[in-house]
């Protein structure tokens, strides 16, 4: 574990103070050629507005400066875990999001089915993007296999998703990916990336050639795509750093898992954002003393380049935040893991917009909420690392140092 | 190495896409008595400003808080080479920089001709800038000398000074400088820094004393001074670190001695700003896909205390700009290696305005182009790793952390 780490476990301090971080994902953009304003600052956000006009912005990257994160590492990144000492394997999200009881040995891979042509080149890597429906029934077919007595388990995630799991006596997963992540090639066998990984690529092997003859009539999912093969880290949790009773309200499953494998408690919660926050309301009186809210839709719309849809997104968070602050949280936050500006159709580097309210927050001088607005932020431009430090202060969960 | 190389060594991907970097020597300065402007505050710069209002602008430490950088550290802390790892002797440099070929074993000094009164004090650290006629003819007379086995090489640089090489088996670099550095004192022995360097203190100290010999009839330049011995060392390069190809174009050795330590390839140029810029476009179409460019007379100026001089100089580079921005670099970035305030009259800690412009790059409502400015910059106040990681990073030269 890191130097910071060790630091938290010692400066942090219990208290009841309520901590709420809102996590809006990919929220940081860049703006639209029309405007010159991005999505934050197109849409119209009275409440964080007024929360950044009462409290303290910044401009955050959650990883460093030029790194774009992916979700884990944004997300680490957030709650003060170095995403560059802190790493998961993608599987193991998928696997634990989906509340799936992984076993110490297990080996987990997040996968996709595909469609393959007539000459066995992948022609769409989702298929299609089919139903969760069909892929669960799919699922069924792959599901339950034993190869040289390893036990595969096959659970479908969402549309094409799924996600397999490899269980049995001494795995390895030092593994390539079996996904070559483009289109008009042949689904690529995987290797092994260290000694004593050859028995579980040879059984991972074994698994696809059965999957391809299982999947041949299923068209336009004939074929699995399997990638980030790996087993449960063993993190400290965020108990154990920062003395917290943390509590995750994300309606997808990576982020529950992510939230799994810091410690926190998964509330239950539905689709729509206005059930993530009526499972906040349910759970106030409850002892958990942070919050990770997460809302999914800004990413998924900068990734499909949906501007108006990433505005109107942001609006809908907006227009639900006083049912946030009429709980009265401790400390209030808003930010996101990492840019996903819809002109690029990705996640970026930009650092994202950063705010931070409550009674001990020194105001800033900043009236509205977006990129522009936050370099002028009494946060500044800030790593990471920062955050969580200024959360806990601020709810006065870090005792002094020195006499 | 340092972890930030090991990871810009995972992170970097090659791409075609050209990023000039414009280092304009001491670029920082302070503010005049009369008008309260800097030098770059006062002087015309309408290109700079304009890629300023469409760029991201900053501060940047290139070493860190209150640290006055050397060249050689300044500069490679722009190349993202932290300076508190990667040292280098400014012996080396100026060796380097002439394009002397280096063997492993030499040890390189730095020397100037300087003036010793009848009391054998120094008098003139500089021996009234001799002319570098004159130098060559000097160095001559000390050139070929061997003493116990060791031979050595002595050649001249510019003005008054020279470099001295000392090539033979078992010499060490751990010397102390003959140089004081300072009027009316004695030169100095050169003394052994560490076991092992005996041997080749007694060499030095004995070229000094033939030295003396041989130029005690050539006032003012009757002795020389040497500083900085030391050995050629092994740094990744560029190509290594960022897949870079990498090239340099200055028209003073020690920038292209600095260059080539780092893998660049060293354009030949001539003096004047223009015949930079014209070495620039004629290399434009070659596989370069990074060009340092190097102007030194604002840092020359600013050691002269000549402040209307640095305004003129910043004014020439500025008329040049659109020449180089006729060309389409993908990124172009503009800063300083340090501040030399012309009040100073030396190199200064104060952080230096840096702007970065670029398709990708998040304008952040800095009109102008100056220190003042650059406070409100969307890069805030950075330190040196952080600039190459912007230019890679708009360059299209990073891949996603994680998926």
């Amino acid at each position: 574990m890191q130097t910071g780490l060790e630091l938290m476990k010692e400066m942090s301090i219990t208290s009841p103070a309520k901590i709420v971080l809102l996590v809006i994902d990919g929220l940081g953009g860049l703006p639209h050629d029309s405007s010159c304003k991005t999505e934050l600052e197109s849409a119209s956000t009275p409440n964080m507005d007024k929360l950044a006009s009462l409290g303290n912005c910044g401009l955050l990257q959650t990883v460093g400066t030029g790194i774009t994160p992916g979700s884990a590492p944004g997300h680490l990144g957030l709650f003060g875990y170095d995403p560059l000492v802190f790493t998961i394997g993608r599987g193991v999200l998928e696997a634990l999001g989906m509340d799936f009881d992984l076993k110490p040995g297990d080996i987990a891979a997040r996968g996709n089915f595909c469609t393959l042509d007539e000459k066995g080149l992948i022609s769409d890597r989702r298929a299609g993007r089919i139903s969760t429906e069909n892929c669960k029934k799919l699922c069924r077919l792959l599901d339950g296999m034993e190869i040289d007595g390893v036990r595969v388990i096959v659970q479908a995630v969402k549309e094409h998703r799924l996600v397999a799991i490899f269980r049995g006596e001494g795995l390895c997963d030092e593994l390539s990916d079996a996904d070559p992540q483009q289109l008009g090639v042949l689904p690529k066998q995987v290797t092994a990336l260290a000694p004593g990984a050859e028995l579980t690529a040879k059984v991972v092997n074994q698994f696809l050639t059965q999957a391809r003859l299982r999947l041949a009539a299923h068209h336009p999912a004939n074929m699995v795509l399997l990638r980030g093969f790996s087993r449960k880290p063993n993190f400290p949790s965020m108990a154990e750093i920062y003395k917290l009773k943390a509590a995750a309200i994300a309606s997808y499953p990576m982020y529950r898992g992510l939230a799994k494998v810091v410690g926190m408690d998964v509330l239950k919660t539905g689709m729509e954002i206005v059930e993530e926050v009526e499972t906040l309301e349910q759970d106030w009186k409850s002892e958990h003393n942070f919050y990770f809210f997460h809302v999914k839709k800004t990413d998924s719309y900068g990734e499909d380049g949906n501007f108006d849809g990433r505005v109107h997104k942001i609006e809908e968070v907006d227009a639900l935040i006083p049912r946030i602050i009429a709980l009265k949280p401790d400390v209030f936050a808003v930010t996101g893991d990492h840019s996903t500006p819809a002109v690029f159709k990705a996640h970026t580097w930009h650092p994202v917009p950063a705010l931070i309210w409550g009674n001990s927050v020194r105001r800033d001088g900043v009236g509205t909420f977006g990129e522009k607005a936050a370099i002028c932020g009494g946060m500044g431009r800030f790593d990471g690392a920062g955050l969580m430090l200024e959360l806990l202060a601020h709810a006065g969960k870090m005792k002094k140092m020195g006499a």
